[in-house]
């Protein structure tokens, strides 16, 4: 296995010895879909009223995907399920079970996943449900999945993460208004042989950032009965203190992460993180000292896609041919709640 | 361990060899909670105009609690869980994750999860996200948690289902609006010895019946944007179609989930369903063949509690000293979809 490590700052010694997976798990496939729409900044420019050049800037990105008011997040969900089955020339019966893992839901009841299943082509029986850790749903929903397929649960796994953002988009809020992407990914996941998994993975949150970055209808908090405004649907964050209270709370984080896989950061080489905001990919590169070329940013061209980011940025990965017998991955990721989230795996 | 099997129709030589779990996991504490407002059938007769008797022996409920509009989904999950930790004296920073396994969520973004990990005294830093497969959210969330202790993820998990249906009540309704309690329940769970643990698991989802139980608003679906209503944040239900489509399916689930645990319905101690309706209940009996002993009802006096209702019949169970070494437990319950959920457990 020696002979596949070409990343140079690979410890081959180290690697033999401390980077057998702790968990079995091999991505078979990945895949994406956005939704037609292209929202390019200068259109935004245009919209707002600023100078040429003005949201660009200010956001870091060229366009981002906005679905209609009409589109369907489980379509979306579908279509990047589909691609990752196509590409992989995957039959849709070999899928046992369907792991929905957006930030937010299509309605309140049934699951996500009950919806995305009934418009794909998976058959009818085929297991499912959600999983929702806000924005890193995706990390926690390998680690699940991972867990699954080890206990013999199950054989073949679909994660999909879906999410409109669009439709939660206050305008009125410049910072915030201008972020976010819609999107969607997948990725299929078996045990694998025991040579490819997961070395660490970690979640952690902290509520006193609860209140930082939400959206307070869809549930038991704010409807008819409890009381709800329109603005209840939008997002509500406050950047600053957001990052503020994250930056203080993430080289720690990021340092037990790396720590509990066996690795150091230049054995990694690859990191793909939440396309959270141009400063949070800046942090990465800058404070965490990730450099340009592991660091997968897809953010420029999509903007934050909610949970659906780190898959879409895995799938990134995945056409420039980064995962990689023997090449440590990193996905890790910011959230409401506020949570870290992240995982060290051997391809 | 065979001394232990008190159940006349269990075969032990077939118990010795086949009934090993095929995932360790121990229950050590559960624990449940109400909304103080306890809503008699006979103040509902009162309410709608109905003979005194009406409402109870259309129901098959004698009560149920209703929270207030203001109070607070995860304040009720968090006496749930404090309650699973005070009657064993567990320890609250023991907790390395918290899952939560309701129907529906206290807000769109972030999680219900963080919610009550922030009114809850589990340390700052705690893991915590959420798993939904509608009404039986809490049978899959406990086979993610057993999966997640055999990988050695987390070593001590606690597992809580709260649901506050009485906010999405369609009063208009009859037969859906008499049905519904709200209630938290909570289940602590570790790896254990390998003695105890899951003989079998199954989740299947028929999309067909998607529709005949729903709460179309909380998501991308319905919203400001998309188009809402005050009606979309109720529940909708066909509870005669759902119940006949539930009836044509779940025999052979029932079946196929016995047959992978290797027992006999008669080795089955403990049954604990989903409180879905009087009518489920009686299904249970008389078609599935389930004794009145075995099978726990705690529908008279709670309603159906959504996905609170099998982790409260699971505490009253554990109340009533039916989760005994060597005497196996089903879990079992239909949920919207429409899903079928079941799991076999040997204590």
């Amino acid at each position: 296995m020696n002979d596949q490590f070409t990343n140079p700052g690979l410890k081959h010694s180290q690697l033999d010895h401390s980077s057998l997976p702790v968990i079995p798990l091999k991505i078979i496939s990945t895949g994406a879909a956005l939704p037609p729409n292209c929202v390019t900044s200068s259109s935004l420019d245009e919209r707002f009223n600023k100078a040429a050049g003005y949201i660009e800037k200010r956001s870091g990105i060229t366009h981002r995907f906005h679905a209609t008011y009409e589109a369907s997040q489980a379509a979306l969900a579908v279509e990047a399920l589909n691609d990752a089955l196509t590409r992989q020339n995957i039959a849709p019966d070999s899928i046992d079970l369907l792991i929905s893992a957006s930030a937010i839901s299509v309605q309140a009841l049934p699951c996500s996943a009950a919806h995305i299943l009934q418009q794909s082509n998976l058959p009818e029986g085929t297991a499912g449900f959600d999983i929702n850790a806000s924005c890193i749903s995706f990390i926690t929903a390998l680690q699940v999945a991972a867990s699954l397929l080890n206990t013999g649960t199950y054989h073949r796994i679909a994660i999909v993460s879906a999410d409109l953002a669009s439709r939660g988009i206050d305008w009125d809020h410049e910072e915030s208004s201008l972020i976010f992407g819609d999107g969607a990914a997948c990725a299929i996941v078996e045990k694998g042989d025991g040579r490819s998994g997961i070395l660490s993975y970690s979640l952690e949150t902290y509520t006193k950032g609860i209140d930082l970055c939400e959206i307070r209808a869809g549930g038991t908090r704010c409807n008819p009965r409890a009381g709800i405004r329109d603005s209840d649907f939008l997002f509500h964050m406050d950047g600053k203190k957001l990052f503020r209270y994250a930056s203080a709370l993430i080289e720690d984080y990021f340092e037990r992460l790396l720590r509990s896989s066996g690795l150091t950061l230049s054995d990694i080489a690859t990191v793909v993180p939440h396309q959270a905001s141009y400063l949070s990919l800046e942090h990465m590169r800058k404070r965490l000292g990730v450099s340009s070329e592991a660091l997968i940013d897809i953010y420029r061209f999509r903007g934050n896609q909610v949970a659906a980011s780190i898959p879409s940025a895995l799938h990134e990965a995945f056409l420039q041919n980064r995962y990689q017998e023997g090449h440590p991955m990193m996905l890790i990721g910011t959230a409401a709640g506020l949570s870290f989230g992240g995982m060290v795996l051997l391809p």
